[in-house]
């Protein structure tokens, strides 16, 4: 079964679609998706709802409509179209109205936008984001007393997307170290690094997972071969062992789970931006 | 006032952080916050919900908590606690199956999770992630026909950041090219940059603020002086609209939002992950 969906918003839709997904995601059918954010005026709003009666008219099956906008002149002709129409803050904004008890003061653009009250922090992501880019894969090791967290493992392992989603989103300041075919002989653990233990965190990952990224790098490379794949990652989880420094395998999540348990793991407040 | 409010979730808790933002974003209260990921087995649920009983017992107000856990018997846990529990999904998931007449199949670790289904998007995440590096600041001219943008403008003016959100959030391979104070006294668009004008966007930004912010990196240097901010910017708006190419002033948006509208100005197609 295929239903069309539409996010819409008079922000950039973002939150409309991570929780539209969460909630389509429940159900086996599959979507045929629209967003459209910044729907901030009446003509474009009309423009929209002509979009959701046609398909309307086409299918007979009523669009789904995930939306949260907050004009009630601009939201009411989204709620006048033929979708399903669901208001995904006021859902939990009114049973919510009611253990406060005090009225919502509801403004647009303020999940993911940029308000003078949160230019500060704005600032201080972007900053976190150009850290981890300048520590990025051992590049320097300097400043590292700057670093929140420092990711340690075999090329290829997700050290670089994952110290990136920690910066992008929660703004934490990153390094990242890579353990290359050259160290193998007589792996340790860099000087550089030796102050820092209670910030090092490790990835490992299965061999055959790594051979198969490694792959689509350098085809039939002996840096990509199975063997010394499962060399260099017994060797690494040995020196994790013998320096006591955690690490998880990274084989089967994705960034944002690598992100979120190693903040969990190490006890670091995740700041929400 | 202030509320304690605690994020629980079997997976990231990344929903329910951003919903649960959006839904305290309405209200004019100050949040004392707990996010609590991989709550997956009884006895980890239970120590949340002793935590949320506790502060109920010193402060005589429940804690919110917004949460979203599959398994019936965790959630039970958090649901007999003595807080104010709102489970984000199932808030929209009851609605939503009357309409669509099916059952919902719940599983675990769906929206932020790597499962076999989702893989080869995934790869082709963190392989834009990885085009979107080699190609950043104009490191590297070669191979622009695989990227699905390019974006042009002046040193700090949230290129780096606004690439690697389009890469990390959407999958997209996107390229960006700095002016520099050399370009300056003929500034013109590169060579190997004509053959791609479908695919140029230019950020733009007040003076102002670009002075604040290259003052953070090299203080009272001309680089970050009011008047060379003035004169870089200037030129550079000149050449958008000579090439027709394009922009946006980036000075009051975020990273989501400048990349969000960008994709809306295109017509580029947003995949989520």
């Amino acid at each position: 079964m295929e239903r069309t969906v539409f996010f819409i918003s008079d922000g950039t839709a973002i939150t409309a679609e991570v929780l539209g997904h969460a909630v389509l995601s429940q159900f086996p059918i599959s979507l045929n998706q629209y967003t459209i954010p910044f729907v901030e005026d009446v003509a474009k709003a009309n423009e929209v709802r002509q979009q959701i009666d046609e398909l309307f008219e086409q299918t007979q099956l009523k669009p789904l409509v995930f939306y949260s906008i907050v004009s009630s002149d601009i939201r009411a002709i989204i709620e006048q179209s033929k979708g399903y129409c669901q208001n995904i803050v006021q859902a939990l904004v009114a049973p919510l109205q009611q253990e406060l008890n005090i009225e919502p003061l509801p403004s647009a653009h303020r999940t993911h936008g940029l308000t003078e009250s949160n230019l500060i922090k704005y600032d201080a992501r972007i900053a976190a984001i150009d850290y981890t880019l300048a520590h990025d894969d051992g590049i320097s090791l300097r400043n590292l007393e700057d670093a929140q967290v420092i990711l340690l493992g075999v090329s290829r392992c997700g050290k670089t997307p994952t110290s990136l989603y920690l910066a992008m989103q929660f703004g934490i300041r990153a390094a990242n170290y890579p353990f290359t075919a050259d160290d193998m002989d007589n792996i340790q653990l860099p000087q550089a690094l030796k102050p820092f233990h209670h910030k090092l965190f490790g990835l490992t990952i299965d061999p055959e997972r790594l051979s198969a990224i490694r792959q689509e790098r350098r085809e039939n490379s002996r840096y990509a071969s199975l063997r010394q794949c499962r060399m260099e990652i017994a060797e690494v989880e040995a020196l994790y062992r013998k320096n006591n420094i955690r690490f998880i395998n990274s084989t089967n999540y994705s960034v944002e789970e690598i992100s979120t348990k190693l903040l969990d793991i190490l006890g670091m407040s995740r700041r929400m931006y």
